[in-house]
């Protein structure tokens, strides 16, 4: 099992479609796209200059949208995953 | 439903014409020029590095100005969305 | 109305001429050039990373030098505005 | 009258000689090179990130060594001035 | 022996393969690759802008993933070390 | 007399010989090079973020070595001078 | 003698060689490659932004590996000598 860092997250990557499962369709724009994946596992929160805990606030199972590029890509297990911050997710799908 | 993360806003677009419903003409410059969105959901707000949580200032239904070329557009449900940072929110259109 | 948030402003820009009407005279040199405007709204000031707000220094209907280029033009109900943050306010015209 | 907001200084600059009337004499290198001028209104102080209020160190009437190139010029009733954040204040000349 | 300082790790490299021994496949494509290796040592954590100590979350004989490129090389006594920082590493491998 | 700012020290430039009179020979490499000063003036001390003042740890008549190349020059009643921040001290010479 | 300032150390070089005494082989790769160093004199240590002072890690006579062109030379009466910051150092040698 990966246990992820501080404030970071096991992603299972969602591949992409022209439409998604849940209905998302990327934009064929020069803009930054955003990627659909599922989170696997998630770490104990980023500790701030103050010596404080932030706690996560994504759980696994969640379902996310995430900045393209960021983060790291492994395969584990035979599964696609992408170790990321969450200050890269941009949001929770629900 | 899209449930950003932080003190990011999910935005729906409004189109730009020549002049906008709210009555805003954006000025034919070289400048940086703002662009209208509607808040259609909002984060919890920032963690500042003294741990604490800065409420959102804007809410839902907002009609916003906010900086072009910032923040990720998605297609969600049909809809242009856009996922930005309140940061990059100049301003509430009351 | 525009309601700007945290430290931002709405300036109304005052056209510049070669002697302003409050007795500035912009020099004609390569350094960078300031700008006069008029406050029209003010937000409810930064916060800070230990979390406290910075009231605004400024109020309406103050009349400011700012940055030029600083900030974001838009015209709005016929007027030139620009959006500004307080950190780009260079003084205040008494 | 000019009012400079949080940190910032307004200076009316000392024309440059090869000897000054304080007794500087600006070396001929390829260093920055400082120039003179004297405090004519004093902003009322930097807020640090914990919110907390830092005082001025100059007062009206200082005389002080700046870093060349920094501030911004501005012309107001007849005067050079230039507007400079008081970290741009290398020294005051007493 | 070697004692890592602050926020430091000593890793033992583990030797890139097709298929790692815990089933780790690295992709072959143009992200930024992970990197195996075991903890040797760990130093006493970092130190926070407000003078609190970090706890490492890293311990010794403990497995992790960690940003290739990053860390410094270096042999001792005959084996491959890396001195990297505990924000370098990915995740724990359990 | 000029008094210095802050974290800046006045310092007086001891000329560079091949070898000093406090025995320190510079060596002839590529890497960035120490100077030897006399402290002639010292500032009240940096003020950190959260508002506390960081008293100097040089003082007056210190002889230092500091890293060449920072600071900016001055000639102040016929001698050289220089004014640079305490972060530019690399060490007292004792 | 040297007192170095604030977190910064005064280190004598250890000579490359091709495996140095403590059975250190530096690696023939295009990393940066660390080297060996015995701590001369160790500053008070560094003020943190919240004004707390964080004492040295190293003490006087410890041996560490320290990033390749780090710091600053300066030779003294005879010696091969360094200043660097304490931040610097990779790895105390036990």
């Amino acid at each position: 099992m990966l246990k992820p860092l501080g404030d970071r997250l096991v992603i299972e990557l969602v591949k992409q479609e022209e439409k998604t499962a849940s209905g998302i369709v990327l934009p064929d724009s020069a803009q930054e796209k955003p990627q659909e994946g599922k989170v696997i596992a998630v770490g104990t929160g980023r500790i701030t200059e103050s010596g404080d805990k932030v706690a996560p606030q994504v759980k696994e199972d969640d379902k996310i949208l995430f900045s393209k590029y960021s983060g790291t890509e492994v395969k584990y297990e035979g599964r696609d995953l992408l170790i990321l911050r969450e200050s890269d997710v941009l949001a929770v799908i629900e």
